[in-house]
């Protein structure tokens, strides 16, 4: 049997930042026929030199090709570029992050002008884009047609997780992973901080760190039960009560070495909160309910 | 060749609460002669059943035998028990949640009593205790010849990690990993907050933020990294500036969807004190030195 080449989807691609750049190298690593335009020309040109073709404008570069890739700084500069381009029977990707408002109000425009769009939220950092095996991915939300006809192309520099039609769910899961990420972080923020003071390498905490932080995420599984069922108590082995007795320790301990709570003690503010008005049977899972207002 | 019994380490365990029943259990299964005592004595009565010897007071447990197990509610409550105890030439290991300074402070005290002190703070929960698979462990700190000498008797209910001489160390690894853990916890609280008034069920989150986090834990290697060598530039990827210029979009998805930030925002603000005060091209590792005071 003869291999014929497979035909690779052009497309064009709007803004060459950083991430713009390694989403470019991606496409042109794998053959697909990239369109590029940048505000600052020096970025274009460098991918010209790696069979990238420029556009002189941005409607030139969205009128090559019907699959247009977004990637700029923020919604205003889409806002910018897109200005006085003919969008009518356009796919529109736009991979800049937003807030889930922003992206639904561009899918309306978008619609307004004839195009179909999908949002995206980027799991992943430029080292990531291109490279499989890092395991960086992208949310996508809003036309699942344009997902499905596009899913190939668009699973090239990183792998694709759609989240539904709704066009701010991509952003939604994107800040909703990233927030929990800056917990995390806040919370690794404070244990160094404790030893900060005392002959400990901080190299010798990080991998207890690491595989206690790997080993109590599953715990979200619980959680996400809980709030489905509604008993926050299902399958508790550390009560609410239990762990509320224990926060002084937390904090004496920080105070003793000279760490501030003031990333901590919202959180136990809240547990003290819902043990007050619930359950101290319950685990942690009440807390969310006194998130919203 | 014949297979001689190997003579198992009798011990002595006060305290028969959630946690030290499980110890309890797990000495007995694996054979140790175990003396205990517990304030109720129905808890006491209970493991008799399975094999343990029941002491009438405190005092006779602790003259049973040489290797004394704690694990009461809090030092208060070490007190109250080891109060008419004869504790000379003992092997203590207090393996009740308490602060550093209370760690150290006992230790002091054990030693004026003509005791050896070993404190330990347990990173599990009791379902974990004898079920090595499950991982949990033991941080052990204070005199090294006393852990040595019960390596194998400690390592029988869980995991044991020594971290030094320090008898507070013990205390304040398990914090540390506590502190941060809680971190992380709020971080997933606000992600769930986030969907909750979305068409969206938590179920479908949960292993998309348990991957993420478990994906992120490694980020503290290179905290550790940086806090060593002082350069908090080395290796960044997501310099500070770019960080702090995406936090409105955190704050602005909250707020459209409803949920308080006060979880989130006492580290962005650490976020943008340090780059006020010091290098955008920074990560996140400068906020650690905010923290002290
Ligand atoms: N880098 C990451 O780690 C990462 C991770 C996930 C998601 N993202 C998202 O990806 C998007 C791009 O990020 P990046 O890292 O590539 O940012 P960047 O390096 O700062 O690049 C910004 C891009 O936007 C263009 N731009 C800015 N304002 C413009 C305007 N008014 N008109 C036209 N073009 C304008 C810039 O053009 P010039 O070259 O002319 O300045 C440049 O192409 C952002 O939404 C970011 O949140 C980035
Ligand atoms: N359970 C966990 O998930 C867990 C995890 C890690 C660490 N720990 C630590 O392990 C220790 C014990 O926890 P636990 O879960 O077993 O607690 P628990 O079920 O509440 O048991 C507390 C124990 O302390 C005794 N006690 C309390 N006050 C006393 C006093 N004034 N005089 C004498 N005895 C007293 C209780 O005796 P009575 O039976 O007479 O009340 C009971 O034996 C705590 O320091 C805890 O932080 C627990």
């Amino acid at each position: 049997m003869t291999q014929h080449p497979v035909e690779k989807t052009p497309l064009t691609l709007l803004g060459l930042g950083t991430m713009g750049g390694a989403l470019a190298r991606a496409w042109l690593a794998a053959g697909h026929p990239l369109t590029v335009w940048n505000r600052t020309p020096a970025r274009a040109a460098a991918l010209a030199a790696e069979g990238a073709r420029v556009a002189g404008s941005a409607a030139e570069a969205v009128a090559a090709n019907s699959l247009i890739v977004l990637c700029l700084l923020d919604d205003a500069s889409v806002d910018e570029v897109l200005a006085g381009t003919d969008l009518a029977g356009r796919d529109l990707v736009d991979l800049t992050t937003g807030t889930p408002a922003r992206a639904r109000a561009r899918a309306e425009w978008a619609r307004e002008r004839g195009a179909r769009h999908l949002d995206g939220g980027i799991m992943a950092v430029p080292p990531m884009i291109g490279v499989p095996e890092a395991g960086g991915y992208v949310f996508y939300s809003g036309s699942r047609d344009l997902f499905e006809r596009h899913r190939e192309t668009l699973g090239v520099p990183a792998g694709t997780t759609y989240v539904g039609e709704d066009a701010g769910f991509a952003a939604l899961y994107d800040v909703a992973l990233l927030s929990a990420m800056y917990g995390m972080f806040a919370g690794a923020a404070h244990a160094f901080a404790l030893i900060r003071k005392e002959d400990i390498d901080p190299a010798s905490l990080a991998p207890l760190l690491a595989d206690w932080l790997v080993a109590m995420a599953p715990a979200v599984h619980q959680t996400a039960e809980q709030l489905r069922s509604g008993d926050y108590t299902k399958g508790v082995v550390s009560p609410l009560a239990m762990q509320v007795a224990g926060t002084p320790t937390f904090l004496s301990t920080a105070e003793q070495q000279g760490v501030s709570p003031e990333l901590l003690s919202p959180y136990f503010a809240l547990m003290r909160r819902r043990l007050a008005e619930g359950s101290g049977e319950e685990g942690l899972t009440g807390v969310i309910d006194l998130l919203a207002r």
